[in-house]
Protein backbone atom coordinates (compact mmCIF):
# COMPACT_ATOMS: atom_id res chain seq x y z
CA UNK A 1 0.00 0.00 0.00
CA UNK A 2 1.45 3.39 -1.14
CA UNK A 3 0.98 7.04 1.05
CA UNK A 4 -1.73 8.01 -1.30
CA UNK A 5 -3.67 4.68 -0.71
CA UNK A 6 -3.58 4.69 3.17
CA UNK A 7 -3.16 8.81 3.45
CA UNK A 8 -6.23 9.75 5.65
CA UNK A 9 -8.04 13.52 4.95
CA UNK A 10 -10.75 15.36 6.99
CA UNK A 11 -12.51 17.79 5.42
CA UNK A 12 -14.15 19.95 8.03
CA UNK A 13 -14.95 23.82 9.15
CA UNK A 14 -13.37 24.83 12.04
CA UNK A 15 -16.21 25.94 13.82
CA UNK A 16 -17.74 22.87 12.82
CA UNK A 17 -18.87 21.27 16.20
CA UNK A 18 -19.82 17.85 14.29
CA UNK A 19 -16.61 17.82 12.36
CA UNK A 20 -14.81 18.22 15.34
CA UNK A 21 -15.55 14.98 16.65
CA UNK A 22 -14.07 13.54 13.78
CA UNK A 23 -10.70 15.60 14.25
CA UNK A 24 -11.00 14.53 17.99
CA UNK A 25 -11.67 11.05 17.76
CA UNK A 26 -8.18 10.67 14.84
CA UNK A 27 -6.06 12.63 18.05
CA UNK A 28 -7.14 10.37 20.16
CA UNK A 29 -6.39 6.82 18.22
CA UNK A 30 -2.90 8.71 16.83
CA UNK A 31 -4.32 8.47 13.21
CA UNK A 32 -2.44 11.13 11.09
CA UNK A 33 -4.27 13.12 8.43
CA UNK A 34 -4.56 16.01 6.44
CA UNK A 35 -6.99 18.62 7.56
CA UNK A 36 -8.57 20.72 4.66
CA UNK A 37 -10.53 23.63 5.40
CA UNK A 38 -13.89 24.32 4.20
CA UNK A 39 -15.25 27.38 4.51
CA UNK A 40 -18.81 27.19 5.38
CA UNK A 41 -19.15 31.42 5.59
CA UNK A 42 -18.74 31.18 1.54
CA UNK A 43 -21.92 30.22 -0.05
CA UNK A 44 -20.81 27.57 -2.73
CA UNK A 45 -19.33 24.15 -1.39
CA UNK A 46 -15.43 23.59 -2.80
CA UNK A 47 -15.11 21.11 -5.72
CA UNK A 48 -13.80 18.49 -3.46
CA UNK A 49 -16.75 18.52 -1.11
CA UNK A 50 -19.27 18.19 -3.83
CA UNK A 51 -17.70 15.16 -5.69
CA UNK A 52 -17.37 13.64 -2.35
CA UNK A 53 -20.32 14.27 -0.27
CA UNK A 54 -22.88 14.70 -3.78
CA UNK A 55 -25.52 14.25 -1.59
CA UNK A 56 -25.38 16.42 1.16
CA UNK A 57 -22.79 18.94 -0.03
CA UNK A 58 -21.86 18.81 4.02
CA UNK A 59 -18.83 18.41 5.93
CA UNK A 60 -17.17 16.75 7.93
CA UNK A 61 -16.06 14.16 5.23
CA UNK A 62 -13.26 11.09 6.21
CA UNK A 63 -11.17 10.76 2.97
CA UNK A 64 -9.41 6.85 3.42
CA UNK A 65 -7.88 5.52 0.82
CA UNK A 66 -9.49 7.86 -2.12
CA UNK A 67 -13.20 6.86 -0.44
CA UNK A 68 -15.20 9.56 1.27
CA UNK A 69 -17.06 8.32 4.62
CA UNK A 70 -19.66 11.24 5.77
CA UNK A 71 -21.92 11.90 8.63
CA UNK A 72 -20.17 12.57 11.71
CA UNK A 73 -21.44 9.75 13.96
CA UNK A 74 -20.64 7.76 10.87
CA UNK A 75 -17.62 8.56 10.57
CA UNK A 76 -16.97 8.25 14.29
CA UNK A 77 -18.35 4.72 14.05
CA UNK A 78 -15.26 4.03 10.83
CA UNK A 79 -12.92 5.12 12.72
CA UNK A 80 -13.49 2.90 15.47
CA UNK A 81 -13.97 0.26 13.40
CA UNK A 82 -10.86 0.60 11.12
CA UNK A 83 -8.27 1.95 14.10
CA UNK A 84 -9.58 0.26 17.41
CA UNK A 85 -7.48 -3.34 16.95
CA UNK A 86 -9.71 -5.77 17.76
CA UNK A 87 -8.98 -6.86 21.94
CA UNK A 88 -7.55 -3.21 22.40
CA UNK A 89 -8.64 -1.17 25.71
CA UNK A 90 -8.19 1.92 23.81
CA UNK A 91 -11.68 1.65 21.76
CA UNK A 92 -14.60 4.54 21.09
CA UNK A 93 -17.43 2.16 21.74
CA UNK A 94 -17.91 0.06 24.74
CA UNK A 95 -17.12 -2.82 24.38
CA UNK A 96 -20.85 -4.48 25.04
CA UNK A 97 -23.52 -4.60 22.98
CA UNK A 98 -25.86 -2.59 25.55
CA UNK A 99 -23.11 -0.20 26.54
CA UNK A 100 -22.85 0.89 22.93
CA UNK A 101 -26.82 1.26 22.46
CA UNK A 102 -26.89 3.74 25.46
CA UNK A 103 -24.06 5.77 23.69
CA UNK A 104 -25.51 5.48 20.43
CA UNK A 105 -29.05 6.20 21.79
CA UNK A 106 -27.36 9.63 23.49
CA UNK A 107 -25.23 10.30 20.54
CA UNK A 108 -28.70 10.75 19.07
CA UNK A 109 -30.39 12.67 21.63
CA UNK A 110 -27.67 15.13 21.19
CA UNK A 111 -27.94 15.36 17.29
CA UNK A 112 -31.89 15.12 17.44
CA UNK A 113 -32.93 16.81 20.28
CA UNK A 114 -30.06 19.08 22.37
CA UNK A 115 -28.86 20.73 18.02
CA UNK A 116 -31.98 21.55 17.30
CA UNK A 117 -33.04 23.08 20.48
CA UNK A 118 -29.78 25.28 20.54
CA UNK A 119 -30.49 26.53 17.42
CA UNK A 120 -33.93 27.49 18.05
CA UNK A 121 -32.52 29.52 21.33
CA UNK A 122 -30.02 31.14 19.54
CA UNK A 123 -32.12 32.24 16.64
CA UNK A 124 -35.59 33.68 18.57
CA UNK A 125 -36.66 36.04 20.27
CA UNK A 126 -39.02 37.00 23.61
CA UNK A 127 -41.26 34.11 24.69
CA UNK A 128 -39.56 31.66 22.36
CA UNK A 129 -36.17 32.14 22.92
CA UNK A 130 -37.35 31.49 26.72
CA UNK A 131 -39.13 28.14 25.97
CA UNK A 132 -35.61 26.97 24.07
CA UNK A 133 -33.75 28.11 26.61
CA UNK A 134 -35.64 26.08 29.52
CA UNK A 135 -35.91 23.33 27.12
CA UNK A 136 -32.06 23.43 26.60
CA UNK A 137 -31.18 23.21 30.03
CA UNK A 138 -33.37 20.51 30.93
CA UNK A 139 -31.31 18.72 28.16
CA UNK A 140 -27.98 19.26 29.55
CA UNK A 141 -29.15 18.85 32.88
CA UNK A 142 -30.64 15.18 31.57
CA UNK A 143 -27.23 14.57 30.09
CA UNK A 144 -26.02 15.94 33.56
CA UNK A 145 -27.54 13.12 34.95
CA UNK A 146 -26.64 10.32 32.67
CA UNK A 147 -22.79 11.52 33.43
CA UNK A 148 -23.51 10.89 36.85
CA UNK A 149 -20.43 10.92 39.06
CA UNK A 150 -18.18 8.95 36.60
CA UNK A 151 -15.35 10.86 34.76
CA UNK A 152 -16.74 10.30 31.11
CA UNK A 153 -20.05 9.20 29.80
CA UNK A 154 -19.30 5.11 29.41
CA UNK A 155 -16.36 4.95 32.54
CA UNK A 156 -13.60 6.07 32.94
CA UNK A 157 -12.08 6.03 29.97
CA UNK A 158 -12.65 9.00 26.90
CA UNK A 159 -15.12 8.10 24.64
CA UNK A 160 -17.58 7.81 22.05
CA UNK A 161 -20.27 10.17 23.74
CA UNK A 162 -17.99 12.20 25.29
CA UNK A 163 -16.54 12.80 21.81
CA UNK A 164 -19.93 13.82 20.27
CA UNK A 165 -20.52 16.26 23.32
CA UNK A 166 -17.98 17.90 23.80
CA UNK A 167 -17.66 20.02 20.98
CA UNK A 168 -20.92 21.48 21.67
CA UNK A 169 -19.39 22.95 25.05
CA UNK A 170 -17.45 25.45 22.79
CA UNK A 171 -20.83 27.33 22.39
CA UNK A 172 -21.32 27.19 26.26
CA UNK A 173 -19.51 30.53 26.93
CA UNK A 174 -22.25 31.30 24.38
CA UNK A 175 -24.91 30.23 26.10
CA UNK A 176 -24.98 32.37 29.19
CA UNK A 177 -24.10 35.64 27.22
CA UNK A 178 -26.91 34.82 25.09
CA UNK A 179 -29.75 33.43 28.00
CA UNK A 180 -28.00 35.36 31.23
CA UNK A 181 -27.48 31.82 32.89
CA UNK A 182 -24.96 30.13 34.61
CA UNK A 183 -23.86 26.23 33.36
CA UNK A 184 -21.48 26.10 36.57
CA UNK A 185 -24.48 26.19 38.80
CA UNK A 186 -27.23 24.52 36.36
CA UNK A 187 -25.04 21.76 35.39
CA UNK A 188 -22.19 21.37 38.14
CA UNK A 189 -21.27 17.55 37.03
CA UNK A 190 -21.39 18.43 32.97
CA UNK A 191 -18.97 21.36 33.78
CA UNK A 192 -16.36 19.48 35.68
CA UNK A 193 -16.50 16.61 32.80
CA UNK A 194 -16.23 19.80 30.38
CA UNK A 195 -12.60 20.79 32.40
CA UNK A 196 -11.66 17.42 32.40
CA UNK A 197 -12.22 16.21 28.46
CA UNK A 198 -9.99 19.90 28.22
CA UNK A 199 -7.04 18.86 29.43
CA UNK A 200 -6.61 15.87 27.15
CA UNK A 201 -4.23 16.84 23.82
CA UNK A 202 -7.12 15.77 21.68
CA UNK A 203 -9.96 17.88 22.60
CA UNK A 204 -7.51 20.83 23.41
CA UNK A 205 -5.82 21.05 19.95
CA UNK A 206 -9.30 21.16 18.36
CA UNK A 207 -12.07 23.03 20.40
CA UNK A 208 -11.93 26.89 18.90
CA UNK A 209 -11.81 29.73 21.07
CA UNK A 210 -15.26 30.03 22.61
CA UNK A 211 -15.19 33.98 21.92
CA UNK A 212 -14.56 33.40 18.18
CA UNK A 213 -17.48 30.70 18.44
CA UNK A 214 -19.88 32.68 19.64
CA UNK A 215 -19.35 35.79 17.80
CA UNK A 216 -19.42 33.21 14.13
CA UNK A 217 -23.03 32.21 15.40
CA UNK A 218 -23.80 35.58 16.23
CA UNK A 219 -22.52 36.62 12.73
CA UNK A 220 -25.08 33.58 11.63
CA UNK A 221 -27.96 33.87 13.20
CA UNK A 222 -28.16 37.93 13.29
CA UNK A 223 -27.45 38.14 16.94
CA UNK A 224 -27.72 41.89 18.17
CA UNK B 1 -30.01 -17.38 33.57
CA UNK B 2 -33.91 -18.27 33.54
CA UNK B 3 -36.55 -17.06 30.50
CA UNK B 4 -37.42 -14.16 32.11
CA UNK B 5 -33.64 -12.63 32.06
CA UNK B 6 -32.85 -13.92 28.52
CA UNK B 7 -36.64 -13.03 27.61
CA UNK B 8 -37.14 -10.58 24.24
CA UNK B 9 -40.12 -7.85 23.60
CA UNK B 10 -40.64 -6.05 20.88
CA UNK B 11 -43.18 -3.07 21.69
CA UNK B 12 -44.80 -1.42 18.20
CA UNK B 13 -47.72 -0.34 16.34
CA UNK B 14 -48.59 -2.06 13.48
CA UNK B 15 -48.23 0.81 11.07
CA UNK B 16 -44.84 1.67 12.55
CA UNK B 17 -42.66 1.61 9.05
CA UNK B 18 -39.52 1.88 11.83
CA UNK B 19 -40.51 -0.53 13.74
CA UNK B 20 -41.20 -3.20 11.49
CA UNK B 21 -37.38 -3.09 10.68
CA UNK B 22 -36.80 -4.66 14.27
CA UNK B 23 -39.48 -7.43 13.98
CA UNK B 24 -37.88 -7.94 10.28
CA UNK B 25 -34.32 -8.02 11.90
CA UNK B 26 -35.33 -10.59 14.93
CA UNK B 27 -37.19 -12.82 12.39
CA UNK B 28 -34.07 -12.60 10.20
CA UNK B 29 -31.54 -14.07 12.71
CA UNK B 30 -34.25 -16.12 14.28
CA UNK B 31 -34.71 -14.73 17.59
CA UNK B 32 -37.88 -15.30 19.26
CA UNK B 33 -39.59 -12.68 20.79
CA UNK B 34 -42.78 -11.26 22.31
CA UNK B 35 -44.73 -8.87 20.19
CA UNK B 36 -46.33 -5.96 22.39
CA UNK B 37 -48.88 -3.59 20.41
CA UNK B 38 -48.46 0.13 21.79
CA UNK B 39 -51.83 1.64 19.82
CA UNK B 40 -50.38 5.06 18.76
CA UNK B 41 -53.72 6.09 17.40
CA UNK B 42 -54.32 6.92 21.23
CA UNK B 43 -53.35 9.98 22.60
CA UNK B 44 -51.89 8.74 25.52
CA UNK B 45 -48.71 6.32 26.02
CA UNK B 46 -49.13 3.06 28.01
CA UNK B 47 -47.16 3.07 31.19
CA UNK B 48 -44.87 0.29 29.67
CA UNK B 49 -43.32 2.74 26.74
CA UNK B 50 -43.18 5.88 29.63
CA UNK B 51 -41.02 3.68 32.00
CA UNK B 52 -39.20 2.04 29.05
CA UNK B 53 -38.45 5.32 27.05
CA UNK B 54 -39.37 8.32 29.33
CA UNK B 55 -36.74 10.65 27.22
CA UNK B 56 -38.85 10.19 23.96
CA UNK B 57 -41.75 8.06 24.72
CA UNK B 58 -41.81 6.46 21.16
CA UNK B 59 -41.61 3.17 19.70
CA UNK B 60 -40.48 0.90 18.84
CA UNK B 61 -38.54 -0.47 21.85
CA UNK B 62 -36.66 -3.91 22.53
CA UNK B 63 -36.37 -5.05 25.64
CA UNK B 64 -33.67 -7.52 26.15
CA UNK B 65 -33.07 -9.03 30.02
CA UNK B 66 -35.23 -6.68 31.01
CA UNK B 67 -33.12 -3.32 29.66
CA UNK B 68 -34.76 -1.03 26.71
CA UNK B 69 -33.21 -0.33 23.66
CA UNK B 70 -34.97 2.30 21.66
CA UNK B 71 -34.46 3.77 18.41
CA UNK B 72 -34.78 1.53 15.39
CA UNK B 73 -31.39 2.06 13.80
CA UNK B 74 -29.48 1.28 17.04
CA UNK B 75 -32.19 -1.57 18.02
CA UNK B 76 -31.02 -2.90 14.70
CA UNK B 77 -27.27 -2.14 15.62
CA UNK B 78 -27.87 -3.90 18.80
CA UNK B 79 -29.75 -6.84 17.51
CA UNK B 80 -26.68 -7.95 14.92
CA UNK B 81 -23.90 -7.55 17.73
CA UNK B 82 -26.00 -9.77 20.41
CA UNK B 83 -27.40 -12.45 17.93
CA UNK B 84 -24.65 -12.62 14.89
CA UNK B 85 -21.93 -14.75 16.60
CA UNK B 86 -18.69 -13.18 14.88
CA UNK B 87 -17.66 -15.19 11.93
CA UNK B 88 -21.05 -16.23 10.78
CA UNK B 89 -21.98 -15.36 7.61
CA UNK B 90 -25.40 -14.41 8.49
CA UNK B 91 -24.78 -10.75 9.67
CA UNK B 92 -26.76 -7.78 9.52
CA UNK B 93 -24.36 -5.09 8.56
CA UNK B 94 -21.69 -5.85 5.66
CA UNK B 95 -18.36 -7.20 7.43
CA UNK B 96 -15.74 -4.51 6.73
CA UNK B 97 -16.24 -0.87 7.84
CA UNK B 98 -16.28 0.78 4.49
CA UNK B 99 -19.23 -1.24 3.55
CA UNK B 100 -20.71 -0.56 7.14
CA UNK B 101 -20.22 2.67 6.41
CA UNK B 102 -21.88 2.97 3.43
CA UNK B 103 -24.65 0.78 4.52
CA UNK B 104 -25.16 3.66 8.00
CA UNK B 105 -24.93 6.64 5.06
CA UNK B 106 -27.95 5.49 3.49
CA UNK B 107 -30.24 4.52 6.64
CA UNK B 108 -29.36 8.14 7.16
CA UNK B 109 -30.17 9.35 4.52
CA UNK B 110 -33.81 7.40 4.68
CA UNK B 111 -34.82 8.51 7.98
CA UNK B 112 -33.87 12.07 7.38
CA UNK B 113 -34.47 12.51 3.92
CA UNK B 114 -36.88 10.07 2.44
CA UNK B 115 -39.31 10.00 5.82
CA UNK B 116 -39.36 13.77 5.92
CA UNK B 117 -40.17 13.97 2.37
CA UNK B 118 -43.13 11.55 2.19
CA UNK B 119 -45.06 13.08 5.29
CA UNK B 120 -44.66 16.19 2.97
CA UNK B 121 -45.55 14.67 0.41
CA UNK B 122 -48.80 13.65 1.92
CA UNK B 123 -49.47 16.28 4.03
CA UNK B 124 -49.22 18.93 1.48
CA UNK B 125 -51.49 20.27 -1.50
CA UNK B 126 -51.15 22.25 -4.57
CA UNK B 127 -48.22 23.26 -5.67
CA UNK B 128 -46.13 22.07 -2.32
CA UNK B 129 -47.35 18.50 -2.63
CA UNK B 130 -45.93 18.62 -6.69
CA UNK B 131 -42.48 19.48 -5.61
CA UNK B 132 -42.37 16.84 -2.47
CA UNK B 133 -43.38 14.42 -5.07
CA UNK B 134 -40.99 15.21 -7.33
CA UNK B 135 -38.32 15.27 -4.64
CA UNK B 136 -39.86 12.08 -3.34
CA UNK B 137 -39.37 9.91 -6.37
CA UNK B 138 -35.45 11.53 -7.12
CA UNK B 139 -34.55 10.05 -3.79
CA UNK B 140 -36.07 6.74 -4.65
CA UNK B 141 -34.46 6.91 -7.97
CA UNK B 142 -31.32 7.82 -6.08
CA UNK B 143 -31.59 4.69 -3.48
CA UNK B 144 -32.49 2.71 -7.43
CA UNK B 145 -28.93 3.96 -8.38
CA UNK B 146 -27.51 2.71 -5.02
CA UNK B 147 -29.13 -0.88 -5.37
CA UNK B 148 -27.49 -0.83 -9.48
CA UNK B 149 -28.17 -4.65 -10.64
CA UNK B 150 -27.54 -6.23 -6.91
CA UNK B 151 -30.21 -8.79 -5.47
CA UNK B 152 -29.23 -6.50 -2.00
CA UNK B 153 -28.25 -3.67 -0.67
CA UNK B 154 -25.15 -5.00 0.04
CA UNK B 155 -24.94 -7.74 -2.65
CA UNK B 156 -26.83 -10.96 -2.38
CA UNK B 157 -27.54 -10.81 1.08
CA UNK B 158 -30.39 -9.45 2.73
CA UNK B 159 -29.06 -7.15 5.31
CA UNK B 160 -29.58 -3.96 7.24
CA UNK B 161 -29.95 -1.61 4.87
CA UNK B 162 -32.85 -3.89 2.97
CA UNK B 163 -34.32 -3.97 6.39
CA UNK B 164 -34.44 -0.54 6.70
CA UNK B 165 -35.57 0.21 3.85
CA UNK B 166 -38.21 -2.47 2.78
CA UNK B 167 -40.91 -0.89 5.34
CA UNK B 168 -41.63 1.82 3.34
CA UNK B 169 -42.63 -0.12 0.30
CA UNK B 170 -45.74 -0.84 2.22
CA UNK B 171 -46.57 2.85 1.35
CA UNK B 172 -45.57 2.62 -2.19
CA UNK B 173 -49.04 1.95 -3.42
CA UNK B 174 -50.44 5.18 -1.22
CA UNK B 175 -47.66 7.34 -3.14
CA UNK B 176 -49.46 6.24 -6.81
CA UNK B 177 -52.49 6.73 -5.63
CA UNK B 178 -51.46 10.11 -3.35
CA UNK B 179 -49.65 11.82 -6.57
CA UNK B 180 -50.59 9.80 -9.20
CA UNK B 181 -47.06 8.31 -10.57
CA UNK B 182 -46.47 4.44 -11.41
CA UNK B 183 -43.33 3.49 -10.04
CA UNK B 184 -43.09 0.58 -12.07
CA UNK B 185 -41.84 2.95 -15.15
CA UNK B 186 -40.42 5.33 -12.10
CA UNK B 187 -38.19 3.06 -10.35
CA UNK B 188 -38.60 -0.82 -11.94
CA UNK B 189 -35.05 -2.14 -10.01
CA UNK B 190 -36.33 -0.82 -6.64
CA UNK B 191 -39.62 -2.87 -7.78
CA UNK B 192 -38.51 -5.80 -8.24
CA UNK B 193 -36.23 -5.29 -4.92
CA UNK B 194 -39.26 -4.66 -3.08
CA UNK B 195 -41.02 -8.34 -4.65
CA UNK B 196 -37.39 -9.96 -3.57
CA UNK B 197 -37.86 -8.74 -0.02
CA UNK B 198 -41.60 -9.51 0.32
CA UNK B 199 -40.97 -13.36 -0.87
CA UNK B 200 -38.71 -13.53 2.56
CA UNK B 201 -40.94 -15.16 4.96
CA UNK B 202 -39.62 -12.31 8.20
CA UNK B 203 -40.87 -9.24 5.48
CA UNK B 204 -44.09 -11.04 4.58
CA UNK B 205 -44.91 -11.55 7.77
CA UNK B 206 -44.39 -8.33 8.76
CA UNK B 207 -45.26 -6.38 6.34
CA UNK B 208 -49.36 -4.62 6.68
CA UNK B 209 -51.50 -4.38 3.72
CA UNK B 210 -50.80 -1.66 1.55
CA UNK B 211 -54.50 -1.20 1.32
CA UNK B 212 -54.37 -0.71 5.28
CA UNK B 213 -51.97 1.45 5.68
CA UNK B 214 -53.01 4.40 3.19
CA UNK B 215 -56.34 3.92 4.88
CA UNK B 216 -54.27 5.08 8.44
CA UNK B 217 -52.39 7.41 6.46
CA UNK B 218 -55.01 9.20 5.12
CA UNK B 219 -56.90 9.61 8.52
CA UNK B 220 -53.80 10.53 10.30
CA UNK B 221 -52.72 13.30 7.72
CA UNK B 222 -56.79 14.36 6.73
CA UNK B 223 -56.31 13.62 3.12
CA UNK B 224 -59.94 13.10 1.69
Amino acid sequence: MDAGESAVTCVDFWANGFGMRARIALRELGVAFEYVEEDLRVGVRSDLVRRMNPVHRSVPILIHRGRPVCGSLNILEYIDEVWSAPGETRRLLPGDPAGRADARFWADFVDHKVFPTQTRFLKSKGEEKDVAKEELVEQLKLLEEVLGDKGYFSGEEFGFLDIVLIPFSSMFRGYEQHGGFDLEVECPNLMRWVKRCKERESVGAVLPDETKMYQLHKEWYGIE
